[in-house]
């Protein structure tokens, strides 16, 4: 058994790693922290827990984190790299879910997030925590960069094409569809029901903060920097991510033996069959992504479809995924839910 | 671990019966039938079970269901009166999820469901399966009859009132609202995203089916015949039943300690602080109800809410509830999953 | 042609009465107002207006709403009250969306507002704009209080029981759902996509703003003080109200008779065939009411349902309804489109 | 006044058709035929329409649709082609809102609609309805296929960049996302509420029939082949198609001026101000299509983003619109409703 603490659990991130951890076999969640929540019950805040979790949510200033084996900050971006050093001298590991450490280039981090970033020095250290990428240095990491929900999706589907060199690495395209969970519970007019239900809208096309962030994993995954249009786009769901990726091929390979050869033992990512299209629900609360791959009438584009829950395998699962390799658990412990369906 | 049977896992509660139990830890899913999916992978219909299951639907005709310790039956009404004599013969426990054993009344069964009953003696032996009314008579029962999904939300909110004679039965009215995966998988246009999204009707007001088994609880309790309007509507959501009950009251109580008093020990009901209002979503994927007792401006009427999930408290969770109970294990093996949320 | 002010044009009963105003070919739109959104093209914040309106909006200060024939305030409660004796002097018709002038108990009001009334004494003249009770008075009034959206559907559904007082009216149920868009554009997290959508809960149950308004309607019509319940919930779609609504017959009258007798004439009101239920969508965008009367099981219990567009007859549409009246248009002139439906 | 016959009038297409033909100042709706359903008032069948329209469906075989001016085909693929040369013969105009005549590649046609064709000789004359494109051909045609609902946005999308030959034409892209109607009101189990909404995933990518009618259409404006990566999604909304059009491009021109030049005079386009994201419910229930145009980062690629009710400039709205060419009525009559919104 570790001891955690999570630092601002009341958005959705927070509830979900509330919900897997609270189930995890080795997990003892030590405490909850919330500046503006502090003292209430965290079953009153979310009913979903009730009879599961007894905490309250804490002031982080009387809150000993440093006693925990590690610490999820599910925060929004701009606070754990305020926080991270103490722990990190204290002994204590960390698991970053916002966007502090993704970035190793702070001029770039500091553009696209609009502040000075508090511990440029840490960035060297911090491992991004994609496991499917960095396996080996998650496990040893002190610092782990939680990737976002966005980057998750479409850098796992493009990983198999950019290892092997196949693609024009200077027009991918990422056509991303996140359900309005992805927006936070702290969201404004925009993802009211009344707004974002039936209907459909692409949003952050001239630039969006996970840009960089994509960018960054494609091109060290190809080792060259590659060029990339990435439209997101508003759907009518809770959860779930859709990447519809495409890129002109430049060699001719056995696509959809390339891609199970490849996550044969990935133990949460699901090549479908050939000719399949992988839905969001089928990972709906679950930690899976879920690919498959088509080269339409045979022509010089490919087109890869892969989804993801958003909160899961997009954020607090993958989280405990990384946690999992930190601690030595096996990397599926407390994150092999089956997805709820229908 | 015992040795598990389903027939007829193509619809809703099948799905969820297979995504309960493959990951119950005493349970060993030896078939699961569909005359008309033999041969097809259950992953292949269900992807969210890709990777947790590896069986294929099988014909009835070529399953040995009489090697199984426990057969669930997940089929349309009039299956299971069929094939049942059968499989108790054969030293087989069995629990329907469908209707073919829930009322005692013959004739009355035969008015709702419309053909004659292949096996009215086996009536008489039929436990309803309410763990929170029949527990004790459950653990030793062979035949099981699976609550409906409204009459399990409607029979927990009115239970305490009922017991304890505090109320005009005459005049019983439950409001009630179900998600849409409650008319099954096979339904037709009015089911439709383009026709149940963005609409809200109530439907059966004549005559529900669920009304004489609502009824027959409800007496059952009371012990004496009740009078109830029973008023279903159909509710854009997949999952979820909330119930909205009113009475006369005629005795002046606590209810809400009357209501905390009566489930303190019942593992899956959870009765909300005073002024609460316990929404659906905080039990999606749980076995839980939740209920909240209110009496409006202080006067004689008290409203009841009470939700659950209909396809695990109101169907597969319950079904599970029930097994467990029969089985000696622990009551809560196996359906103490937390609900998704959001 | 009339001139016509719209005060507080920003939330949902604002840009519905600007859809419905600008297609009205009686109708000149001089000005709408916004403090926050002075300045701002119309069209801009609601896209669905581009190439239809050529306003900003503007701030009330700089706005001559003096020189209109009527002005509709679509604004929070507490604002009407405060301008409309001068606009009253100016010889400027007045129609109140929100609740300022509904409620002709002073104390009740302010019980139930959390404020004190700006000018009791206007009260005495406030006509509630319920045009099939109150048409004649309509025609003539100078100020008019529209009716809430749960109060227009509640009224018009219990009316004919009332009237002809076959109905026990001490224990009156009113169990109502509404489309999150009856919440308003300024909602908070419990009106966000990710917490209402797959969700349905009560609301309000031990007081709700709207209960005063009913029973003062109610008790009106009935010429007695009536007891009622009323339950609102909350409903995952954009808009619609759903009434249920329970009594205990006193008398024995042909039911379906009743309302298609009183409703024969009303222009807006559609007594469905014995037996229907009818569903919010088919009135969605349109100013229907639709009714269906039931009686289940030939007992004493009489079942309503009800339906309305809460942001049509239940606000903006009825509005323009009591504007046809009040200068001589027909009632139905611009008000008269079909539902959108599917 | 003309006469109007509809053939086929019980899916969405054809419930729309009557929605906005019903309220059309032109139009004298003589006739609605349905095998299945003949002799049932249209009002029960869609009950949006009670009070509106009093037909009831007629059986095709005494239904004396040659009396009319013009027959809308609201059929499913198949029935048209049979019909259209009796009544053209008979003097009447057709407008074809199925597949019949907008492929004129008949072994293409035959190719992905299964069937033999039933009058090549026909296809000749037939116009493709898209009038920001064939206006003055479509003055004049006997016989307009409507074109289908992907293909009218794509097509309006691509337009201005064709027409003037500033992208690589070699390799577009089409990632479009349609709401559930887009489906058909017969549609089977993947079209459910409960299993398309909170879903979100892409479908026939290897291939989908309105690809060669893309795929001609665009090489018509282009002038030469062009090829395309068409990717279509079922979203979980009623109504609406988002298309993201991805382009390279050749030259480097004000996108934006191009676009607004182009449809400067185009009644039903509007295209957005510079670095917009149109939304789909900007245009529920309206016959607009709004557009914007990007180039991200300033880089190589353009994207299109193009919005459309796929039951109304998709289908119903665009037929109409046609006949209003075709009869010399003002383009826009009975079509220029506002979107509803929310």
């Amino acid at each position: 058994m570790i001891k955690v603490g999570i630092v601002g659990g009341t958005g959705y991130t927070g509830v979900e790693l509330l919900r897997i951890l609270s189930q995890h076999p080795e997990v003892n969640i030590q405490a909850i922290t919330s500046r503006k929540e502090a003292g209430m019950s965290v079953a009153e805040l979310f009913p979903s827990l009730r009879g599961k979790i007894a905490l309250e949510f804490s002031d982080p200033a009387n809150t000993e984190l440093d006693k925990c084996n590690v610490v999820f900050f599910a925060t929004p971006n701009g606070i754990a790299m305020q926080q991270t050093k103490f722990l990190l001298d204290a002994g204590v590991r960390v698991i970053d879910l916002a966007a502090d450490f993704r970035i190793q280039d702070v001029s770039e981090w500091e553009k696209w997030y609009g502040m000075p970033h508090a511990c440029p020095d840490l960035l060297v250290e911090a491992i991004y925590g994609l496991p499917e990428v960095n396996r080996d240095k998650i496990r040893v990491a002190r610092l782990v960069a939680n990737p976002g929900c966005y980057p998750t999706a479409v850098q796992l589907g493009f990983l198999p094409l950019l290892e092997t060199g196949i693609i024009d690495t200077d027009h991918l395209i990422a056509d991303v569809k996140s359900g309005v969970s992805g927006a936070g519970r702290n969201a404004g007019v925009h993802t009211l029901f009344a707004e974002a239900s039936d209907n459909f809208k692409a949003y952050g096309v001239p630039g969006h903060r996970h840009l960089p962030e994509i960018k960054q994993g494609l091109s060290n995954i190809a080792d060259r920097l590659v060029g990339l249009t990435f439209v997101p786009h508003l759907t009518p769901m809770i959860r779930g991510i859709h990447a519809t990726l495409y890129a002109k091929l430049t060699a001719n390979v056995d696509l959809h033996a390339l891609y199970e050869n490849r996550y044969v033992n990935e133990p949460f990512i699901d090549v479908l069959p050939a000719g399949g299209h992988p839905e969001t629900r089928s990972v709906r609360g679950s930690n899976f992504c879920r690919i498959a791959v088509h080269r339409p009438q045979d022509g010089d584009t490919v087109v890869i479809l892969a989804v993801t829950d958003n909160l899961v395998k997009g954020a607090a699962g993958q989280a405990v995924q990384n946690m999992n390799l930190m601690f030595g658990f096996h990397e599926t412990l407390g994150i092999d839910q089956i997805a709820q369906l229908p």
